[in-house]
């Protein structure tokens, strides 16, 4: 098996990053026609695969995440995305259970995306890069899933982007996925979703320094333009009343408004400082390439059209969760999964957590999408002969 | 009196744009500590003044709007922005009342704004142009006003930003405003207003063709910043539902994605035609001070913090009008104008009109809004003692 494993640097404490290599003659083909060859696939485990192997689960990360769930990122010195929820005694109890994150095909960190060096050219691929769709983005997951011996899921979970996963794992590997948590995700891409990433592309685009997607080669970064898709971007993750109680009016260090274009309101400080910090660890053509692979996600398109024959016979348990603040990927969106999953006769939970975060209320540490996911995996983990310690009972 | 009345070439059938210019004797003082002299008003009149000189109304326009609010717009050659309520017949009836209409200050369309020359440097202002504040817009429509020797208007009417103009001439003048609809708007901005605004700012400087406000002078305009900016702003006067309904994921002439960055979908062509159609309309500067005028706006600030101290003893009728799906100006924000004016003693009705249309339903033909208007101005027009005609009972 032309499978070469290549350690990189440990880079935090109580976890070795990892990286997979899949040669040229087991390639992802894509559901756009393209091919990706050599394929680098980087993630992280955490906890122990018990010796049946049946106590692993798969964490997808969002649209600019990474590998980095729990632990210290060691990109940008900050805790990992789920940091709420991964790690020992938390819901994804590393104690019980092992955890798999990794970095999606197209993403920045290590896995191959568009500033990976493209082999036919010896330059980094840039726009030639293949457009992934959520599919793709699963059927390389599953090529590690593969790797690593696992021939069942106990759990896939994910919010946003990772939450798409989740519903693409279960339709396509549903024999493969013992339990599965969508979280503040859609089961397609809605015109206001597809709009607000396209204002995202386009302020990438727009910026000079892009350079028709070859900026690597010529040693310029397109670095406003990410900042403005992602200002952008952010405003949507978090609800109107989280901003009106975090900023609302309140100026930034002065007492009068400057009658200037100074960033005299707080909020505006604060999307400058998440678009600055943003281009710091992210890439502006992986940006495109993500956004894209969410626009065209339409679970339902596959089947016919029909969301319930996207998981027909499933015998995965579900739960969905959704937030009441979450205008990106609203309850609406949710509530049309559940009634697909119901209509496909699965074992589905719903559960919609009063909160007033916004769509990134999956991230913070919300006590009763904690208490939700906990009693789940509980629930799942008894049905699944998962003793406390993660040994198969 | 120092006021330069200069007649511009007449653009379109039925009216004749107009200007007045006010002399450096007769400056407009900024609530930033800015003079502007001297001050072109580029305004527009239809209908006829009655001998009593009572049956005026002033329409104030939105953000990117103009003086042309009925009739055909000579610059875009399509009709004016409030074409389904300005006419014969219509609410503001051209056969009973006179309107007016004027550009604002800081605006494109023949007021002075920053693409205008700066009598001290011989140059076009640009960003050196002084920041005006929704009460300067105010100060000077009150100076056109005077200049057409009116002392009391019958109505002031305006959705959006023009809305706060509404609520800022009752405040300001309440003597000389017999009635006043304030429409899809808000007394304050809110933190997610700012935030909007904020990033179109950004993607409007992130172009290098800005030149730091200079381009006039260097023969270049940040067309491609302004039309990421329009994007992003486009979005939120529209809501999901009239978005999904219009566009949802339909693709734009071709049966299947393309897996590339075309605009597959019709909702990203239609996204990138707004932003193409608005930079052949709107200077990039003035964009930066119409949105920064509405960010600074927050009227109780005026009035120690309250906003019925704002229309105290007021005896100004108010007909306050929100849309159900306006995201921007939730009816939220009108409740909490009609709680200030009530506590105000102030006469006021409140209509939240059923529509799927968003922000921009007050720019549509909403039939339920037309009546709504037509009711209020005929009721309004009876307290004033205004015939059919427009002539005083």
């Amino acid at each position: 098996m032309s499978v070469l494993s290549e350690a990189r640097p440990a880079c935090s404490e109580g976890f070795t990053p990892k990286t997979v290599v899949f040669q040229p003659d087991r390639p992802l083909l894509t559901d756009g026609g393209g091919r990706i060859a050599p394929l680098a696939i980087a993630y992280e485990t955490r906890g122990t695969l018990n010796a049946a192997r049946s106590n692993a689960i798969l964490l997808c990360h969002a649209l600019t995440g990474d590998q980095y769930a729990a632990g210290v990122n060691p990109v940008t010195g900050k805790p990992g995305w789920w940091e709420a929820m991964v790690g020992p005694g938390k819901p994804f109890d590393t104690d019980r259970y092992f955890l798999i994150c990794s970095n999606v095909v197209g993403g920045c960190m290590g896995t191959t995306g568009p500033a990976s060096i493209n082999p036919t050219t010896g330059k980094p691929y840039g726009v030639d890069f293949p457009v992934v769709t959520i599919r793709d983005m699963v059927r390389a997951q599953a090529m590690l899933i593969d790797h690593l011996g696992i021939e069942t899921l106990f759990c896939v979970a994910g919010g946003s982007m990772g939450g798409m996963q989740v519903l693409q794992w279960a339709a396509s590997y549903p024999e493969r996925v013992f339990s599965a948590m969508p979280i503040a995700t859609a089961a397609k891409h809605s015109a206001q979703n597809i709009a607000f990433h396209e204002v995202g592309r386009q302020a990438v685009m727009a910026d000079p320094d892009w350079r028709s997607g070859r900026y690597q080669e010529q040693g310029v970064r397109p670095e406003k333009g990410l900042a403005v898709a992602r200002m952008s971007a952010h405003i949507t993750y978090l609800s109107e009343a989280a901003l009106q109680r975090k900023f609302g009016r309140k100026l930034q260090d002065r007492s009068a408004p400057t009658f200037s274009f100074d960033a005299d309101f707080q909020v505006e400080n604060y999307l400058r400082y998440q678009g600055l910090a943003f281009v710091e660890r992210f890439d502006a053509n992986s940006y495109l390439f993500v956004t894209r692979a969410c626009d065209y996600f339409d679970l339902a398109a596959d089947y016919g059209g029909s969301l319930a024959m996207a998981f027909k016979d499933t015998k995965t348990r579900f739960c969905v969760v959704s937030f009441t603040s979450d205008w990106l990927y609203p309850t609406s969106d949710s509530r049309a999964i559940v009634h697909a999953l119901n209509a496909g006769g699965a074992s589905v939970s719903f559960v919609e957590i009063e909160s007033d975060k916004g769509h990134d209320a999956f991230l913070l540490h919300e006590p009763m999408f904690i208490a939700t996911t906990r009693g789940f995996l509980d629930s799942a983990a008894n049905a699944r002969g998962l003793a406390p310690d993660g040994s198969s009972k």
